[in-house]
């Protein structure tokens, strides 16, 4: 399957990569056995978490990487070197020779272990490498956001995401739609990523909807027809009601608007109240129309705050739609809530403290530009090539790669959460569940741990073997997978302030490994 | 013209537009007249200016605006209530009745006037917001990020955009190096953005390249050719060089693939510098195969810092530079250092006043990510309908909108720079150069000042009456006309620390109006 937008292509990359590869092929090196690792060495927003995402469209790229004749064209104009030779062997290239272990999408994964592992020839898997990080990278970003969101919200809260004017391109609407969703967002307003990836969408009204009515006079129609289909005289109806509910001077603009909404969608009537005056027109004019809906048999959805103080706003329009059921002996029991305007992850947490009344948030900007934070830094680094370990130095520790090839086990207590990571080389023997294995801090000698776990679960999958070797997960299944993975996790590291960090650690083995190759290759200094 | 990216189509919008929509239709008011702005409140990333972008590809937009069968099966699946008229309606969507006044892309702009003013039906008038905001919102945030870089990076340096591994999503890697470079950006690393708008690309070698190399037998070629042709040992010649200027301690590897390039793209050698160690390493080995291409009648291109104290790297550098060149009697003054890793605004100005040897920044993340400030916040309003103007009240002054059909001129003064910008009434006599005009404050009636322009230039253009009044501008003019606006505002509105605000002004006449518009709708509060 084709990655779902044109710009997914060989062509996504730095032009490093192509001048590389041309320099391997030069030297004769493209088909060099190289093993990369894909990586991340922090979990965004000051957390201790991140959901990886973004794998089933790296997937579908890696199916169909193919370089048309167009895009070699261009390549040599840029490389005026380039030969025949080359030009060929751009031409034949494709992922045939490539494998590609990743971890599942939706898994909660962790900083500096390989959540993606390719293998195959030097120059190709090279050539990956931006493509790659980009299509892991922001998916991967946005999930986690959104996931920290919807701990933030709290479990009976729902989540829609609002961002597509305030995200950063087209394709960035479209993938914070998807990869909010997966993170455990509910729905999208984004009719773009709901057409293409069967996301739930919503949306009602705008400002400008209610600002285009000055009054009544404007409704060219007064009726509407109940759910059994009588006729009845809504607009009399509804200013019945008002003139019942004390509801005097209320603007009639903003009426006359939610009136034909209304009777464009009886079943399912949501409006923007803050126009005007919230609690003054807004409220009292949507419980009018709410009240006339309900007598003819329609269950009205909801309002929508979207400017002012939301805990207090939606306490007190609370207590007036449970006064107004109560005085018609009507059930306003499910009219919901919703709330907008700036909301990121501490107003959530700032909301759930002073209590609300608040059942849905719709949420722009923060959640699709990720404004606490808008990269996940993504690495892809060469560790390993003819079978020949290769190693990062550097002056800081935390930024030194681990060498060779590796595979990550999650080893999982017996209450279900997970323990720590492992980390080993392929050719020791796997941790068991039950046995007790001894785990090495990767930096920090002294730092060791004994874990016997209950449960063993392999992380790095074999996804594409120069062809899939399975399906590529739908949407809705990576989403249940990533809101499972969470649910597992030990509350010390999601918790807002001073989480745990889980723990990353290396096998004995692969610990001395790495820290024999780091003292060969460390210069060593001199003092005289 | 189609648009450059497939999903910007009419789906990519809010499920709201076209809940609106349906309900304008069903209540007969989706031809109404209608008059929208699109501006924003804020300049980006604490400055006072703004580059206006992303028009080129709104207008393509509007060009190809048209829903499929299978787009509008979509929308009656989230509508049930929509009917075949509706659905009829949609079918023959396109943007013949719409007129767009818009300010020229690459224009310099400011809060509070209208970047663009949408004029036609209703309903499909308010179906264009998301997208439009979407469309111009990223791109003039990048273009503007990237002209603040460009103005502290100073004029004889050059910057080049790195970020896209790092880009929200595909088309944000793609979006990111068009904008940066209409903004001042000199290239990019992204060859899919080079392809599609002919921007200059660059990039050499990672870090994955160098330790690609262990030693150097690796190399499976020691020759190379001269630029006359005649056939030399390099590995001789840079060992000779290495010896005779007492770099024992290079790593080998790092030589090694330092030749292989040397060899691959004998006219463009430029090396990473920074994989073993900066000053006693990558540099010196640089200058050994530098000084042996230069010997053969190559003019090597220079070394890229990707780590450290770049100020003080890039120094030393440099002396090693020229005390090679000096050594050998060779010329190399176009050698150039270009400078990464995590470069902002912040770093740019730093390293100015540092002092530094850097001739070329590659910037990623925070140039693309716009990580100081991730979003615009363009916003669309709806300022009059049916030739009555509508006005968006707010408990924030600042929030208001400035209600009905505006024109923009900006008013020059005699040496060149712009004094101020005054929105007026369509059927106001437009301002004349040296005549006075008063300019009223929006908000603060006291504030007025008395303005003699030199020049007055319209700001609003119509660039679509139904269909494109005139040619879509290439990206390069556009580059060049932000060049041009940048260079013409007075130096207080674009430095860092505390610019003077650009004045946004109205006519007496619009003035009045909107006072007494706002008068008329905001209700009067009472006391008892």
């Amino acid at each position: 399957m084709s990655p779902h937008n044109g710009y997914i292509n060989p062509l996504l990359t730095d032009q490093y990569e192509f001048t590389m590869a041309c320099s391997y092929f030069c030297t004769g090196r493209h088909g060099d056995k190289a093993v990369f690792d894909l990586f991340f060495r922090k979990n965004p927003f000051g957390g201790e978490y991140t959901v990886l995402a973004g794998v089933s469209e790296a997937l579908r790229f890696i199916e169909k990487y193919h370089l048309t004749e167009n895009q070699i064209d261009y390549l040599c104009s840029i490389m005026p070197r380039a030969d025949m030779k080359f030009k060929k062997w751009l031409a034949d290239l494709d992922c045939s020779q490539v494998k590609i272990y990743v971890m599942r999408e939706g898994s909660v994964v962790f900083p500096r272990e390989p959540v993606m592992r390719v293998e195959g020839p030097l120059a190709l898997c090279q050539l990956l490498e931006t493509t790659l990080l980009n299509l892991l990278g922001y998916p991967s970003l946005v999930a986690t956001n959104a996931a920290r969101m919807r701990l933030a919200a709290g479990k009976n809260k729902r989540i829609v995401e609002f961002g597509a004017r305030r995200a950063q391109g087209p394709d960035g609407a479209v993938s914070a739609a998807r990869y909010s969703f997966l993170g455990g967002a509910d729905g999208t307003s984004n009719l773009m990523a709901g057409y293409a990836f069967d996301i739930p969408v919503s949306g009602t009204q705008a400002h400008s909807f209610i600002q285009s009515f000055s009054g009544l006079d404007e409704l060219t129609e007064r009726n509407i027809d109940d759910a059994d289909g009588k006729t009845h005289d809504l607009v009399e109806a509804v200013l019945k009601y008002r003139d019942e509910m004390g509801y005097g001077n209320t603007n009639d603009g903003e009426l006359a608007s939610f009136i034909a909404y209304a009777q464009t969608f009886p079943e399912s009537l949501l409006t923007l109240v803050d126009t005007y005056d919230t609690l003054k027109s807004g409220v009292p004019n949507f419980l009018c129309v709410a009240v006339a809906l309900t007598k003819m048999g329609y269950a009205p959805v909801g309002i929508r705050l979207d400017s002012g103080d939301l805990a207090y706003l939606s306490k007190v329009a609370r207590t007036m739609i449970n006064d107004a059921g109560a005085k018609y002996g009507l059930d306003f029991g499910n009219i919901k809530i919703v709330a907008s305007n700036e909301i990121n992850e501490t107003t959530l947490w700032s909301l759930k403290h002073q209590g609300h009344e608040i059942d849905i948030f719709g949420i722009g900007t923060h959640l699709v530009t990720c404004q606490a934070q808008p990269s996940l830094g993504c690495v892809y680094k060469l560790v390993e090539i003819n079978d020949q370990p290769r190693i990062k130095l550097s002056q800081e520790p935390e930024k030194m790669t681990i060498p060779g090839r590796k595979d990550v086990y999650r080893l999982i207590g017996k209450d279900g959460h997970p323990l720590a990571d492992i980390l080993m080389q392929p050719d020791e023997e796997k941790p068991q569940a039950g046995h007790k294995i001894l785990c090495y801090h990767p930096y920090q000698e002294a730092k060791r741990t004994y874990i016997t776990p209950t449960k063993v679960q392999p992380m790095l999958e074999l996804a594409w073997d120069g062809r899939l070797t399975g399906e590529i997960r739908d949407l809705k299944v990576c989403r249940d997978y990533a809101a499972e993975q969470i649910a597992s996790l030990r509350n010390d590291h999601i918790r807002l302030l001073n989480p745990t960090p889980y723990k990353i650690s290396l096998s004995e083995k692969l610990y001395e490994f790495m820290h024999h190759l780091w003292r060969r290759e460390a210069p060593v200094g001199e003092l005289s």
